[in-house]
């Protein structure tokens, strides 16, 4: 065994020799960002690395899933914020009632007579309030003996009126549930005590299905191909899920089966995959899902670790690209107590708008693509420590770097910003281009021009040097980045000007935006206003909502009137179906401007 | 391959050299009673056979489970009356409503549109009359490929409101299911064609679990020993099921698929078995079933060959020893409708009283032991070829057997001809010794005198003499065969006498005694009447009502109207525990005399 020491967080683990870092890292609970799926190729888990050995401890870089740990080894992190980390600014745990449909009940239960030989299942129910509960077999299995063993005292779990386990003794005071969100990028499990509602601990990775792509469709092609390949894609994110709820369960020392329920949400293919429901005919028009309500399962179905008898929740789904995360969203927003007309915007992996008043919920989805979360950007990561996050730009770059001095990559808002800026200048102008021209350049500060260049026929601008670097490269914004970011600017702004339209109502009326997700919390409104991602009202009334998704999920978790919100929003949501509106077109290829045009 | 021919039904099967003869019985469908599991020491699967090469033609006598075929084979069968070849004498079948459960809907499922992307479960459920069906996740794994590569033609199997099967294109015409009883002796399945309520057929074998004991005591205490003990009962009946259901499914060219529900009676100890759910507190007092009441489990979750999505229905229990096989007797006899008081008795492995009439229903099971099923009789066997089924003394014995000339032994109805012979002739007294004093034997004609001996200190009377045999030795009955069936017959009267007394009615007051079960239906009335084992009511007022547990199970899977019924007549029977009847011993032991003595 390997000792190998994580700092600064200063967790050490014994690995067998041989692990990567990777795994010496997921062994620890450490989670490091990974988006191949451990396969060397997007070198986004580099970390910097020596041997414990003193007198040979030169740092190396390395990239952690492709190392193989050979002796005792310090690997150096960055201190990340990670999105199971960040507070919500909206604090909805407080508004909700704690009314779980989980419930424990503790029964002495009478022994049985000679003139009154009642069955064991019927002594048990007779003490419950509900006169008739369902019959399980599973939990009849071993009844009698669990009844004897304990003198009669049991605790009998139900969620709402099926029995879910049958306890020997009292195990009132233990009782934990799962809030699930299913991203097509990153899975994140949140452990939850049932009894007063605290979030215990959360726990992420990235989602093990981007080996088959980082995108929906990606992955819907795959699942296409056939039954294995469908049960692949299911069994990758349920292995990954089960690692983080195993963490969790070892960490906390909560049982598996002490886990009685949990409530899952992410996009519609997601829910499809998680499910293992085909999810083929998602991918072509007219986009249809095999599903679109609740789903319920026994936890033993999925395979996933928790209480095998325990229900795993998926909430409903809205639309084909409008799914149950984003009724999470709404179910955390509160979109149906709102007053006025608000708009809610959930941008992951795609982007989901919702725009609700009038007594209406309308929702879209847009194909903004992962260039928020750092894909298909050259230098793009995630929002963890290294990630540029905010970019100034006057006689030079100035930088603010998520936990540390030194620049790994650019994480969304640092490209909004970062983009924002370069129009400001005149870097690029409206429509995206560079100004590479001699007598464009000479407009600009010296130091600012001289970041101006072209590689391999595309121009790129240096936003830092490699020697302010943590990757020994510099990082650039290149022309493709700016057009991915246009496309993902173009259509999150045509959906909300669709909306708008739809509803019949100006940007003006708006009392609120509300920007949920990841992205979300970090933006830089300003930026994001003056580009036009945003309709321009004033910047107070642009809140961050946090990860309303995941809320949304461990609301339900908590109270069983969430769940039926859930349902009752899923169903009066419309969805606008964006390549279905002739006005759409016409409105994204107006929003690809770089300024305001709402 | 070694070819081997059943004579005389005339069945050629081809088997691996090596099998058994009992082996190659099974494959060709053919059943060989067998009480031992194969192990070669119950002797009841003896058989001739000779080798098909006519030159070494020698017959010769042996144990279908030991003899390994080497070569062409003949195998001599004594022509059967199994019990699921018999007639029932009441044709209940034709009075009830087909209505079964499971439902077939063609549903012409419209095609989505960009306009209307309702998702493939909404429009499937869309065009069935219940509004609201059970989602299955396991359905709709592959609904989008079926209803897409069948036109989105496909049939929906229905049991009430849940879907269990979505078929490609028109399988309206195929719709089967099962009745099964499972005995402690004997299992049987019935395949029935749910679309005209016709029996295709039956077949039944040996309860597996019988290695572990004939009575369910011995079942009871292996169950007892721990959860692989008892899982090892639950897959021998359900292997023997299976064995059952896919010969039937072979013979009758029926998917297992196509089998979409399944109605079983047990008793309470085997229901319990079936389901995997621990029997133990059933053996002491106050003999407490886990569970009385009818259970639905998904037949997947036992094993059975059928439908895996399809329904297992267990009918309800009464009482630790009144089973859903007597609850399947009512719903046969139709108690509930029955005219003044009436007694039902079902004699198998146990002696179930029911007593209808005053708008009550009272059961009692009694320990009648298996000796009406030929165990515990040195010379006992079932109602099948070469059994002694009638016994007539005068100068010397005269005989009826089952399909032959040759006797191989006695089943219960010739045992109690026998007895009742024996008494009235003076070979035995009414409290059951036999008389073989000197001046007792002179009073016997010379013939039957010379029939009565000693063996081992014992007496006994040869019935039938060695030569007359099929297997080469005298067939005789003990002392000790007497006492088993005076316990069994002062066991049921006594039960009868109890029940009466508790509904306060006179035996006379009786309208009818119906006998259920194999015993049931062979019975000599005269004898039993003789011997005091039923009431002294007018013989022509004695019926048989067949093999009315399977009848029951039948008419449940035929109409949910029965399904409610059984139901509903289970929590109407009052149990009378005998063991807690203060009168119970006295009346016992006053009933094991052989004469009328109600």
């Amino acid at each position: 065994m390997i000792k190998v020491q994580f700092l600064p967080v200063n967790k050490t683990v014994e690995v067998p020799a041989g692990k990567s870092i990777l795994e010496a890292a997921r062994i620890a609970g450490i989670q490091i960002e990974s988006t191949c799926g451990g396969r060397g190729t997007c070198g986004k888990c580099k970390v910097a690395k020596r041997s414990s050995n003193v007198e040979e401890s030169t740092i190396e870089w390395v990239l952690a899933c492709q190392y193989n740990l050979k002796e005792e080894t310090v690997v150096f992190l960055e201190e990340k914020k990670e999105v199971s980390q960040r507070k919500t600014s909206l604090d909805q745990m407080k508004k909700i009632e704690l009314e779980p449909s989980i419930k424990k009940y503790v029964l002495h239960i009478p022994k049985p007579s000679l003139e009154n030989p009642v069955p064991d299942w019927e002594r048990l129910e007779a003490l419950l309030p509900d006169s008739k509960i369902t019959f399980k077999r599973s939990l009849a299995v071993s009844l009698p003996r669990i009844l004897r063993d304990n003198n009669h005292k049991v605790t009998v779990a139900m969620d709402s009126k099926v029995p879910i386990a049958v306890e020997p003794g009292d195990t009132s005071n233990r009782c934990f549930g799962l809030a699930i969100d299913i991203g097509t990028t990153t899975i994140v499990a949140h452990l939850i005590n049932l009894i007063n509602g605290q979030v215990i601990a959360s726990q992420g990775m990235t989602n093990p299905q981007n080996i088959f792509g980082a995108d929906v469709i990606s992955r819907i092609t795959h699942a296409s191909q056939g039954h294995s390949q469908l049960e692949e894609l299911q069994k990758r994110v349920i292995d990954g899920l089960n690692t983080l709820i195993t963490e969790l369960s070892e960490a906390y020392v909560v049982g598996l089966e002490e886990i009685y329920q949990a409530v899952v949400v992410g996009n519609t293919t997601m829910s499809h995959l998680f499910l293992g429901i085909d999810p083929t005919y998602l991918a072509p028009a007219p986009f249809t899902p095999v599903f679109q309500q609740e789903v319920e399962v026994e936890a033993w179905e999925l395979g996933l670790a928790m209480l095998s008898t325990g229900i795993v929740i998926v909430l409903p789904n809205v639309a084909g690209y409008v799914g149950s995360d984003t009724v999470g969203v709404m179910i955390s927003a509160e979109v149906d107590s709102l007053k006025g007309i608000n708009l809610i915007i959930d941008i992951g992996t795609n982007g989901e708008i919702i725009l609700a008043g009038k007594g209406k919920i309308l929702t879209c989805s847009t194909a903004a693509g992962p260039a928020f979360e750092g894909a298909e950007i050259k230098f793009g990561m995630r929002a963890s420590g290294g990630a540029i996050e905010e970019v100034r730009i006057s006689d030079d770059v100035e930088l603010e770097i998520i936990a540390g001095d030194q620049a790994q990559g650019i994480c969304g808002s640092g490209l909004i910003d970062a983009v924002a800026e370069m129009v400001r200048v005149g870097v690029i102008d409206a429509s995206g281009r560079f100004q590479h021209r001699a007598d464009q350049l000479e407009k600009l500060p010296p130091l600012i021009a001289s970041r101006v260049r072209s590689s391999n026929g595309q121009s790129e601008f240096v936003l830092v040097w490699a020697k302010d670097t943590v990757i020994g490269e510099d990082i650039v914004l290149t022309q493709k980045d700016i057009r991915e970011l246009q496309l993902a600017k173009g259509a999150i702004a045509a959906g909300t000007k669709i909306l708008l339209k739809e509803m019949g109502v100006k940007f003006t009326q708006l009392n609120k935006v509300m920007l949920a997700g990841a992205f979300g919390n970090f933006i830089k409104k300003e930026s994001a206003l003056r580009m036009g991602l945003l309709p321009p009202i004033p910047i107070e009334d642009i809140i961050t909502i946090g990860n309303a998704a995941s809320e949304g999920a461990k609301m339900v978790l908590l109270s069983t009137k969430e769940k039926i919100r859930a349902v009752k929003l899923a169903k009066k949501a419309e969805h606008i179906e964006l390549s279905n509106q002739k006005g759409f077109q016409e409105e994204f290829i107006k929003s690809l401007s770089l300024g305001i045009n709402f």
